[in-house]
């Protein structure tokens, strides 16, 4: 049993996990060529904001290493149509961007064009590597945090396999499971998609963290009858004031967490910060397909032209979040005040 | 448009529809035989409890009509074990020997063999408008109690195919449908076995009341985005205190209702009250198949031998619900004295 991971940088080639074939398949598919990373990210066979960073970066570095000019003008032009052609396979994906233009930044800074081709490797592995530790600073934090609270669910996959290393959400079940501390987390199944059962289900049986999988409808009656003890979520977005944009079906946990009176915990790493939103009713929301809803597969669960709502995120109010974990330490509030503190 | 029914007896002929095909087919069964009725209700093609008692009546009634006896005694013999090889069918399913009941003690009341098969086709045919009579007065006072209130999310399928006409929850949509009083419905999915997907979308779609559909997921942005005015669900069955059991994810919207301060209501005839029981914490909650979390149909969601967690029901405490509407009345708290009162 091991922590699993998405991304490896082995022999000069990058090789990921193709997570679109979890949980049946575990296939690690290596990828030799940019087009390569392109076509990886727009078929979601990577996903969470930064492992796609990650991934994104080494297929900067990968193309940039085929490029045979010697004049560094000509290098960095290439370069540039590299970065618009990795940039348009996710535009909405911040974490691509923030990760490829740290790239573009160092290509810049280089002298020479084979300098320049090893400091973009390097950069990638930096992104790579700071993403882990950071990941088990945020684990170390929430473990801290849950003391011994045991019985603790969860929603999504804020996971190991989202990012470098450990996740988030789940980094304290990860490192938990390295140093002997036990948990049993309950795994709300995260309609529409699945992601709580078809990823965190799989990655925590990985790491052999004892978990129960739930449908999103029982967390109420499992929290009462299980005697859950705290809540700890992901997030995408986190506003100046601490309102927490995160995965559809957050905001009721949240709500329930108060009602029974037991924690509620985002972990987060620093960058999922907006500071220039001051509060969440300026995060728009996006909605998707109708057909995530009535479908699964080819199976049509709802009538034809069912007419639906389906929102991919809402938004938490940070009357509700006890605290917000971070690899810069834990925040609780006033959140205003201490978020601006901690930068 | 119309309201949809799901049982009907013509020309002294059960005829049935098949709630197993929802949504994708509409297929009317006609049931002949005891033989037939026994299986349509194993094969669950009958649902809903209401629906099920009805059913019943009508298959003990058609048995009895076959007995070619003329001795009441060796009739009554014969009856007996119609009534055994019923109930049988669906040993948990309260209402379905409650119908029969009244049948056996119709039966045990008359002087002939053909007096009797006569009361037991004029019982059953009691009972199913009886049951109809109910639902509308259900219905009635549901409108009367939701007002200007348009904007009303539900759960599971409290509805008209599963009782002789009408439902509970879903009653006053329809019979707001009849009067011109127009609805906004948002059902949630209900999982796992997707009844507000499957059947209340359906259903209300065959009356013509606008209804969206979501996860149940999504319902508490759906509640603070959409302005959702009350939530009004039905009971498995009512403790003497108001604690009410019911499909698992009621107790989480009832939280919600609390929390957006909107009205929750509970639906249901009387006849779901148990005054045996003095609280919701005597009400067992039964647990089902793993299998309903971790597939649909022939897809695997979830890794094998995943660990899950099915009860299928959860109980909402008295204090949440803000009425309990019956055929008798709206019962408003203090519940235990006004529960009482109303016998």
């Amino acid at each position: 049993m091991s922590v699993p991971t998405s991304i490896k940088w082995e022999d000069n080639q990058l090789i990921i996990l193709d997570q679109q074939k979890l949980p049946h398949e575990m296939v690690y598919l290596t990828l030799n060529s940019i087009e390569e990373v392109f076509d990886a990210i727009v078929k979601l066979k990577v996903r969470g904001a930064p492992a796609i960073g990650i991934t994104a970066a080494y297929g900067l570095a990968l193309g940039a290493s085929r490029h045979e000019t010697e004049k560094l003008d000509d290098f960095l032009e290439l370069l540039q149509e590299d970065f618009r052609y990795l940039g348009s396979s996710r535009p909405t994906a911040v974490n691509l961007f923030w990760a490829l233009e740290r790239l573009m930044s160092v290509a810049h800074s280089s002298t020479s064009v084979n300098g320049a081709k090893t400091l973009l490797l390097e950069e990638a592995i930096k992104i790579h590597v700071e993403d882990e530790a950071t990941c088990k600073k945020i684990g170390e934090f929430g473990l801290s945090l849950l003391e011994n609270r045991r019985r603790v669910m969860t929603i999504c996959n804020a996971g190991s396999i989202a990012t470098a290393k450990y996740g988030t959400a789940l980094a304290p079940f990860h490192l938990g499971a390295e140093k002997g501390k036990e948990f049993d987390v309950f795994a709300c199944e995260t309609r529409p998609v699945y992601q709580g059962a078809r990823l965190t289900v799989w990655e925590l049986q990985q790491s052999g963290v004892p978990v129960t999988l739930i449908t999103d409808s029982m967390a109420a009656h499992t929290i009462h009858s299980k005697g859950i003890e705290a809540i700890i979520v992901g997030a995408d977005r986190i506003a100046a004031n601490g309102d927490t944009a995160n995965k559809i079906g957050t905001l009721g946990l949240a709500i329930l967490a108060k009602s029974y009176n037991i924690p509620f915990y985002v972990a987060a790493p620093f960058s999922t910060f907006d500071l220039s939103i001051d509060s969440g009713a300026q995060i728009p929301i996006e909605e998707r397909n109708s057909s995530e809803i009535t479908h699964l597969g080819e199976i049509a669960i709802a009538p034809e032209n069912t007419k639906v709502y389906n929102p991919a995120f809402d938004v938490t109010p940070a009357e509700y979040i006890t605290a917000i974990i971070t690899e810069k330490g834990i925040i609780k509030p006033d959140y205003k005040e201490n978020i601006a503190k901690i930068q």
